[in-house]
């Protein structure tokens, strides 16, 4: 029996969702609580390996266990209680055996926050980044939008990722207004390139800036050149929002 | 000269606003900071006293002086390099030397939030109360109205207050749903008593549980029986907004 569970963490505290050596990931802590439960060694299977400090509110992961004994509705507040107060699971799924949470999904949607005001506000910068200088939403919206299709994401790829090809499909592109203050960048896609949303965060950021105009971002993309795009933006504004199967 | 700060913090790692032996307080490090920059003991006086573990977008502190010499608009982010993290300055003004920030204020407005779902969402469950139960929104929102008035909320105040009188008036009281899993209760008053937004919100949870039936509530204020209110809510969930004057 294969089980999906929904995963939320604040990333701030740890290296990533996968498992390393010498440093404490979330899979890790997981993996710790269901094998408590089960009392015997388990692995999961993540969806999406999101880099350091990076936060999730859907993160997918599948374990096997044909041993389980706790009711699926009660599995989530039972693992609750065996995780850490910054880990959590919200939601427990039976699958089929032939199910891979990665390579199954069919959409993924992050956002990335940035605090725009004067002084950051402890009370919103732990999940977003604080950016004092005036911004021109207006030019960040109109710029998203022209992330939107099937195109070769080279520019907005971090050096040193293994990915067989640059080419992704991002289905939705947008920049709203939260508040007065928080600007949120939404952005589902097929899969995304090692470091690709918050380049192309970085990207919105230096458009809202006005060191890059929204009309450059076709050119940006067609050049397949890193240096072209904007600043990898760091990880606390981003979060996982969601995978769709 | 006398100087007005609007600060926020993140509450969750002191022992309230107030300067205290033996623990560390919000107004000791903004002290600190400000003493640092003055080269001498400055003294702030802050607007209100948040308790241990309370949040604050807009709490109004007041120093005097004469030797400032960093221009006022620049003044809050040199002071959130000299504090930490999780404090920030978002804001200065002069205000004339008879100005107390405390017993001028007009208008507080406090909020207090509930994550309302099955599980609990790191994400949100810093600056909310985790409750997994159903609550009746539509119920909550009837009773929140009518706490609005001037009363004598002695059924709202912890035991070892000193205040003098336990009239209070409240200007605005409020339940609103800010997305499907936050309930948040917004509250504005002249003044509060020493945990009597916590014990309303606690009294609002009751009524959504069914606990404590929204008619009830003229009765229970008219009691001046702290024990026929709900349970004082935990601190995490509440945040200072702002102070009027």
């Amino acid at each position: 029996m294969q089980i999906l569970l929904t995963v939320a963490y604040d990333g701030t505290n740890y290296a990533g969702w996968q498992r390393q050596e010498n440093a404490i990931a979330v899979q890790q802590k997981l993996e710790e609580a269901l094998s408590t439960l089960l009392k015997r060694k388990v692995s999961v299977q993540g969806a999406s390996r999101t880099d350091a400090g990076v936060h999730a509110q859907g993160q997918m992961a599948c374990f096997t266990a044909p041993d389980l004994r706790v009711p699926l509705d009660k599995l989530p507040m039972v693992l609750v209680g065996l995780l850490p107060l910054d880990i959590s699971v919200i939601a427990a799924a039976i699958v089929p055996e032939e199910f891979n949470p990665r390579f199954d999904a069919k959409h993924k949607t992050y956002t990335y926050s940035i605090y725009n005001a004067p002084c950051p506000n402890p009370l919103f910068t732990r999940y977003s980044t604080f950016v004092p200088h005036y911004l021109d939403i207006d030019n960040m919206k109109k710029a998203a939008q022209l992330f939107i299709g099937r195109h070769d994401f080279a520019s907005f790829c971090a050096t040193g990722s293994s990915a067989k090809t640059t080419v992704r499909e991002v289905y939705a592109c947008s920049v709203e207004k939260q508040s007065n203050e928080m600007i949120t960048l939404t952005i589902t896609g097929n899969a995304f390139l090692y470091n690709m949303v918050r380049i192309i965060a970085g990207t919105l950021l230096y458009v809202g800036l006005g060191k890059i105009s929204a009309n450059d971002i076709p050119a940006i993309i067609a050049s397949k050149d890193r240096k072209r795009a904007g600043k990898t933006m760091p990880p606390e504004g981003l979060v996982l929002l969601n995978i769709r199967y």
